[in-house]
């Protein structure tokens, strides 16, 4: 059975519960050395510097982050007294989500009237990035959600591509062994083709290179290969070519730092 | 015949040619009450200050940007002195595409050593706008393409809405007759079923709340559907639900503030 839909708020009274905020990092992975003024609009620091509650990927990277704030604009409370929850984890290849109760329990904040911060290691939260399962639960429990302005490395990505922006499919992670992935592969190309959409793909940095040689062995000669790496960083860099050309001059990939690929037959 | 490989740069040379540098617009399409400094990184105005070439989707609008940009950091050189030039458009309904030499033609400034700033009405250029063209355009002429940290309405509607971010796409337009649309609509829902991706579509917002009637009209009435309106703004919200849910509290669309409208089958 469905659960019943929220009665949708009276304007004009006043809020009885808090908000989940979702607020963006940084794409540089916790670099100290950037002013985070340069990175985020001054609006969101300030917005994060205000909460004192937190729904977080990462407690240490979410101490740093609020670090980086700090430097900007004064915390409503000191880095210590903040409550801040990490995100639970399915257990790694258990099968098994995790239990509904255990996000409602993040959510206790917000049902008790203070602004919720929900934040991941880097970019938005709940985009290719745990966080998605907490903001379905907010709204079945009628929190309103308010998603702050910052970048994902998918779209920047994207749009430095030149590949057709108008049409795109975010895919993840192809598999690792190679005959599935060569499969998954051609149906990603075959798909791009008819849609004329363009594909969009990530690997733990440490496979950056063993994904783009999968990519140059895989895909059609013809087929626009886009890569992005260190996106926002001083050596970042985005090149597309046709898989032809990469094959001709290929280029050494980090396999510190991420990388988005993307693709359009 | 695929045009010749660029050579790679040499890294100790130093640089001949400008970059293309992609700046993101805010998402409140000129509200001028707004502190630009709230919505955009205070590097990524610095950087758009310094640009004296743009290609840019609306003169008219990049020019009420840059007086914003202005509020906040000089401008190198005065605002009327700026060499700024609109992108192409293709004539509607012609079916032609606007000739490679056009865009070649934009990048002249970059070509002679001048960075060159592209940007559109709002959020990222070359995603969900045009400027792919040009983007492609300069990844051909071996110009470099950087990405300037900023927020795409269509990735924070995500964020914003539950729904699956591990894998999406993004359709652009629905047919706008009855039953095409019904009919496409069919072919996501089912596509979403299958791949557990979430479909994300966009109307002009006139049309907003025809869209939302036959998304409404369309769908199963399990499939969750999210709406995203007024990102960024003080009125934006967005609510996710079943689509029976909907059904029973339907709500009021805006036809003046763009909406996306994502949903997961």
């Amino acid at each position: 059975m469905s659960p019943p839909a929220p009665t949708p708020p009276d304007p004009s009274d006043p809020p009885r519960q808090g908000r989940l905020i979702l607020v963006p990092n940084t794409l540089d992975l916790d670099a100290q050395a950037v002013d985070i003024q340069d990175l985020l609009p001054l609006g969101v620091l300030r917005q994060a510097a205000a909460l004192q509650h937190w729904a977080v990927e990462n407690a240490r990277s979410a101490r740093s982050f609020l670090k980086r704030v700090q430097a900007v604009t004064p915390l409503a409370c000191p880095l210590q007294a903040l409550a801040m929850a990490e995100l639970p984890r399915p257990r790694k290849g258990s099968g098994q989500t995790v239990p509904a109760a255990e996000w409602q329990m993040l959510l206790a904040p917000a049902l008790a009237g203070h602004d919720l911060g929900l934040l991941s290691e880097a970019g938005l939260p709940a985009v290719a990035d745990p966080g998605a399962a907490l903001v379905q639960a907010a709204h079945r429990a009628g929190i309103a959600v308010v998603p702050l302005a910052g970048a994902s490395s998918l779209l920047l990505a994207l749009a430095a591509s030149g590949l057709n922006g108008q049409s795109f499919a975010f895919i993840g992670y192809l598999p690792q062994e190679a005959a599935p992935r060569a499969s998954r592969l051609r149906d990603l190309e075959a798909a791009s083709r008819r849609l004329q959409q363009t594909q969009i793909v990530i690997e733990t940095p440490y496979r950056n290179a063993a994904l783009l040689a999968a990519l140059l062995a895989g895909l059609q000669p013809q087929t626009q290969l886009s890569v992005s790496i260190g996106l926002t960083g001083p050596a970042g860099w985005t090149h597309t070519a046709s898989v032809a050309q990469w094959r001709q001059a290929p280029r050494s990939m980090s396999d510190r730092e991420p990388a988005v690929f993307s693709f359009l037959a």
